[in-house]
């Protein structure tokens, strides 16, 4: 396999809501928008406390354009500070994950369910996915290298979604940031699949 | 090389303090004690306050026994909340790190210098190191077998101390621990060199 280049996305504490939730949170009609005009999703201007069990999170980013289902992505760290005990799991995978509360400026919401920690990924166009001898759903090695830090992420879930062949792009969480050193530039590569690692069970 | 296996110590943020700050801290003679007892490095009963220009942290262990020099290891998490822009060290070299402040039972110091993120590294006896074709200061590939978040560390420094062949035992921070997803009876296994990895630049 190639070693393909992949963009680096680390992602701190972030929500996101339904319409109806932040008409609740925010007043009917508040427009989730985005700080710099993009496209796709983005980091808006808005802003929310999010509270579990043990302690709270100020001015968490609420995610733009807003979705189906309300969900709270917190980092490995966080679930012991805040009590909130999230499993990891791809976005979007919330049957039976724990609740979390949420106060905007004008309401708050108790949600059931709906916090995880999200499970690290890279998206990829189809068409570099098929170069590459990979497709959606693969488990991919991702190596980073940086000045005392380096760190190959196994593990790492390909979603490969429609036909383009552009940007690749991995997202991960601030604990997995720090523990690999990343910072400014710094970028990643996948180097095999996870399943290619020595077995030492 | 034999797939090695390693204990895992995942060390949260902590203090080593000399008798002298003990003294001033939590009061002439003051003792720092194992909360369990132990031979070598303890975690004490002894808690303080760390202070940084952005954050502070309450209850910070102070481990024990007393050592040379003043130490603070926090995460890299940690210096973003507490704005105390620790380098990535090994412990002792604190030469050109930045200060922070402790806040004891009597008294407070602030210290110019000692704040470090703490390089990862791997203890074991130099019978044991040689045992693994291995000698101090070696680079090597530590790799973390999880549900979900599997990693391969490398940048992982041997300390290879002592004529013993004994316990091979990891130190590895919160962010890393938490990236690596590890729990109660979690391993690792050394599996090769960081130069073992592919050149990618």
């Amino acid at each position: 396999m190639a070693y393909q280049k992949v963009e680096i996305g680390v992602s701190a504490r972030h929500l996101h809501l339904t319409q109806e939730a932040v008409d609740v949170l925010f007043g009917k009609g508040h427009k989730i928008e985005p700080a710099v005009p993009t496209e796709g999703q983005f980091l808006s201007t808005t802003r929310a406390t999010v509270i579990g069990p043990k302690g709270k999170f100020e001015r968490v980013a609420v995610m733009g354009p807003c979705r189906k289902f309300n969900q709270f992505e917190l980092s490995k760290s966080d679930t012991f500070t805040s009590g909130i005990a999230a499993p990891l799991r791809m976005s979007g995978d919330i049957e039976g994950t724990p609740g979390f509360t949420v106060v905007g400026t004008v309401g708050e919401i108790t949600f059931d369910k709906g916090a995880i920690v999200a499970k690290r990924h890279i998206h990829m166009g189809s068409l570099t996915a098929e170069r590459l001898g990979l497709k959606d759903g693969d488990s991919v090695q991702m190596c980073i290298k940086t000045d005392g830090r380096t760190l190959v992420f196994g593990d790492t879930i390909i979603r490969a979604e429609g036909p383009f062949d552009g940007e690749v792009l991995s997202h991960i969480d601030t604990d997995e940031g720090n523990a690999a050193g990343v910072g400014k530039g710094t970028c990643a590569y996948i180097i095999g699949l996870t399943s290619d690692l020595p077995d030492l069970d």
